[in-house]
């Protein structure tokens, strides 16, 4: 088998690609970063699951993780979830920035920004974004220009994980006003 | 009826109080507000369904919002599912705050906190927000004790909701560790 072919069980066994097909991220400690990536791969890499686990099947153990689960004991987000969240919390965010922010509010988002960059729990996600920031500085001149930056932002992610793009035009119906 | 009734029907038909009891908030501009309202809520101040609706019943509106929604036109939303994504999201950067941070880490948290409260989309959830903070100043001396204090700041809107607090003690397993 080529040495390319990332279904290839050898390099499930070293622990390198999940279940899922998506490389394992670590942290610099050496364990599986929780929130980089997809619970499946998590659970895979941690030994939770068998790594011929395909994604729909369910094994004992995970059976074992949804029994927790039915006692309320919700595990930490993965990065799907995570991602999903943040998205949520960021175009609301810029959905009620204003038309005509003063300086302090336009200092205060592209230093809410830069921070977010620096913090942001996914290490691979955030390293991305740093990179996109170095080309793509904020703009935070009113909220139509910061809607409009941050559904970009999120488009160049979605063409990164094989999603379709949003259209950016529909950003305000979206996230603001709704669709009637 | 007493004035207090927050379920008189009158108070309801001046769009003060929402089928769901809770009061309905409004913007600077006079207009309800999307995100610090339920959804619920938003739909019937805005004439979108009866304001005799009880939550989990429909209107032929109601169906019409669903439809769209088929079409994978998701509506902005409401203050509990902004709530919910937002803690997801603060709760996890806690769990990757470093256990040793540097100054400029420190320093870092606490601007993005601060900036957090004034630019979070639901106004009465910042004000409060804001008020917290006045009397328990942010701890970002280890991921232990940050992760302790959005716990707490967590628990005290969870009470001011009806909720149950979160066990404290639990925090790292439900946001950085799992059950396991």
């Amino acid at each position: 088998m080529s040495s390319e072919n990332t279904h290839d069980k050898n390099f499930v066994k070293n622990n390198q690609i999940g279940v899922t097909g998506r490389k394992i991220i670590y942290d610099e400690d050496g364990k599986p970063c929780r929130s980089c990536n997809t619970l499946l791969d998590f659970q895979m890499v941690t030994g939770k699951i068998s790594s011929t686990a395909t994604p729909g099947h369910t094994s004992k153990s995970l059976a074992q993780s949804n029994q927790t689960l039915l006692f309320n004991k919700q595990d930490p987000p993965d990065v799907e979830e995570l991602g999903k969240s943040t998205w949520t919390f960021l175009h609301s965010v810029a959905a009620k920035y204003p038309q005509t922010p003063n300086k302090e509010q336009q200092g205060d988002m592209k230093n809410f920004i830069n921070i977010f960059s620096k913090i942001y729990p996914c290490t691979w996600c955030a390293d991305d974004f740093k990179d996109y920031l170095e080309q793509n500085a904020p703009k935070v001149g009113s909220r139509d220009e910061l809607g409009k930056w941050f559904c970009e932002a999120h488009n160049e992610v979605n063409v990164k994980l094989g999603k379709e793009k949003f259209d950016c035009n529909l950003w305000k119906k979206r996230w603001k006003d709704g669709w009637e």
